[in-house]
C-alpha cells in the first residue's frame, strides 16, 4: 500500500493562551505524513525553501516517509502565523507568507504517480487538479480545501471535487461551500457536487462522516489540556486515511476505524505545540487511546421497552 | 419505581428561522415529563395560573403523569419568549414573566416525598432546597442550573450541590459555574462540589458524561431540520432519568443508556414546535432511534498495529 500527500511544508509562529513558538515545524503534509507513517508508507510532494531546517524532518525519515517529492528551492519556507483564544476551535490568522509556496508546481515522481492512495491538502484546487492529472489509477482519492478557495475559485473546486471520492472540511467549510446551515444538509449537498464519502471536522467537538445515506460520528478525544490544536486536522486526515491504506478497503467498517483513528491521532497534536507530541507518539499510545474510544462512545443493547 | 420533577409549567413563544409560536406548551417540568413518562412513573411538581389551558395536558395524564402536585392558583401562568438565528445552540430571552412563579413554595405530597428520584428543574436553588428537605430518601437525586443562579445565588446553588447526585447543565454554564474554559476540567471541577456525575448538554454536539475518571459521550442525532431547539435540554433529562428510574441502577452500563436515551428523545423535540413531536411519540419510534445511534457510534475492534 502506499499513501502520497500533496500539501504545505511550512513553519508557523503560533500563540495559545497556554505559550508560544516561533517558525516551527508545521504545514499540511507535514502533519499528515507524521500521523499517517505510523501507520503506512507515505510519500510527501511539496517544496521548502533554503532556509528551511532539514533536521527537522529527521524524524519523518525515520518512519520511512518518502521525501525525495519535497523540492527545495531558493527562497524563504512557507510560513504562517496565528493565534488562539480560549476557544481553541478557530484560529486567528495575523499572517501568511506563500514565500516559496507562490511559484509551486507540484511534479509526481514515478512512485507518486503509482500511489494507491492519494491526499490533496488544502492549496489551490488548480493545483490540486494537476495533481491528479498526473497520478495513475489511485484507489481512492481525498482532499481539503478551505473559505479562501472556496470563495475565490469555485468553479476549479467544483471540477476538482467531481474526481474526489472523500472531501474532508471543517463545518464552517461545508456551510460555505454547499450553503447550507445544517451541517447534515450540508455534508448532503457536498456529496452531491461528487464526493462518495464527506467527512465534516467539528474540533473539540469530534467529526461526522457521511457515507451514502448513513452517518458516522468520531467524538474528539477528551482533553483537560489542549495546548495547541494547529495541525489537527491534518494529523486527523493522516490517521484517516493512514489507516484505510493500511486496511486498503473503504468498506463501512474501515471508514469508521478510520474515523476515531483520525480523531486518536488529533487528540496527541493538540497536546503540544507543533509536532512535538507526534515526534515522539508511539503506535502502543496510539492503539491504547483508540481502544479507550469504545468506553466513551459504546453502550450496550437495551430490552424492548413498550 | 417512581421520578419526580419539579420545575415550570409555562406559555411559551418562540420564533426560529423556520417559524414562530404563541403561548405554545412549554416549561421544564413538562418536557421533562413527556419524556420520562414514556419510560417510568412521573409526578410533576409546579404551579399554573388560571389562565393556564389545561387541555394541553391531556397527552401527560394518557401516559398516567401524576399531576396532583401541580398547584392551580389565581393569576397568570409563566411565560417565556424567545428567539433563535441559524444557530440553533443558543437562544435569545426576549422576556420572562415569572406571574404566580414568582410566589411558587413547592409542597410535596406521600406520594411525591417517597419517589425513588429526584429532578430538580432549573428553578431557585433555594426552591430546590426546599423540596430536598421534603423527600424521605430518594436513591437518585439531580438537579439542572442556570447562569442567573450561579451568578445570583451561587451560595445556595453550591449548597445544593453537596446534596445531589447528578448535575445536569450546558457547557456555558459548566463553565460558569466551576471558573474553567475547558469541559473536561469544568466537569471534574463540578464533580469535586458534590454531584458523583456530571452531565454537560452541548447542544447539536451532543452531550458528555463524566463519571468517576471516565467519560462518556453521545453525540447528537444527526438531523437535517432542526425547527425548535427550546426543551431540548429538559427532554434529554428527562430521557436520562426516565430510563436510570426504569432500569432502577446508577451502574456505568446503565449511566451509559441513560445518556443516549437522553439524547434520543432531545432528536424528536426539536423536530417539531413546542411539544408536538413528544406529544405523539411512541416508543416503536424511541426504540428504532435509539438503536440507530450504535451504528452511528459503534465500530470495530482493530487487530494490533506495531
Amino acid at each position: 500500500m502506499s499513501l502520497l500527500v500533496v500539501g504545505s511544508v511550512a513553519l508557523d509562529s503560533v500563540e495559545t493562551p497556554f505559550g508560544a513558538r516561533d517558525n516551527a515545524l508545521g504545514g499540511s503534509a507535514t502533519y499528515f505524513s507524521a500521523a499517517a507513517s505510523l501507520l503506512t508508507e507515505v510519500g510527501v510532494v511539496g517544496v521548502i525553501g533554503d532556509d528551511f531546517p532539514i533536521e527537522e524532518l529527521a524524524f519523518l525519515r525515520d518512519r520511512r516517509v518518502r521525501l525525495e517529492g519535497l523540492e527545495k528551492v531558493s527562497g524563504r519556507t512557507f510560513r504562517w502565523k496565528g493565534k488562539y483564544g480560549f476557544d481553541l476551535n478557530s484560529a486567528q490568522t495575523l499572517d501568511t507568507q506563500l514565500n516559496v509556496f507562490e511559484t509551486f508546481d507540484p511534479k509526481l515522481d514515478e512512485w507518486a504517480r503509482k500511489a494507491d492512495r492519494i491526499f490533496l491538502g488544502n492549496i489551490d484546487p488548480e493545483l490540486q487538479l494537476r495533481v491528479l492529472d498526473q497520478v495513475q489509477n489511485p484507489k481512492l482519492v481525498a482532499a481539503d480545501t478551505m473559505n479562501f478557495w472556496i470563495s475565490g475559485k469555485r468553479a476549479k473546486l467544483l471540477e476538482l471535487l467531481k474526481r474526489v471520492d472523500v472531501l474532508l472540511v471543517n463545518d464552517g467549510e461545508a456551510r460555505q461551500l454547499s450553503g447550507e446551515a445544517n451541517v447534515l444538509k450540508a455534508a448532503r449537498a457536498i456529496a452531491k457536487m461528487g464526493p462518495k464519502y464527506v467527512v465534516v471536522k467539528r474540533g473539540e467537538y469530534g467529526a461526522l462522516l457521511l457515507h451514502g445515506a448513513e452517518t458516522f460520528h468520531a467524538p474528539a478525544f477528551p482533553l483537560a489540556d489542549v495546548l495547541d490544536p494547529t495541525g489537527a486536522g491534518d494529523t486527523f486526515a493522516g490517521g484517516f486515511l493512514g489507516l484505510l491504506d493500511r486496511l486498503n478497503t473503504t468498506d463501512v467498517g474501515a471508514l469508521k476505524q478510520a474515523l476515531v483513528m483520525g480523531s486518536t491521532l488529533a487528540s496527541f497534536t493538540v497536546e503540544q505545540f507543533s509536532m512535538d507530541r507526534l515526534r515522539e507518539l508511539s503506535m502502543v499510545e496510539v492503539m491504547a487511546r483508540f481502544g479507550s474510544f469504545r468506553a466513551l462512545t459504546h453502550f450496550d443493547d437495551l430490552d424492548a421497552i413498550s
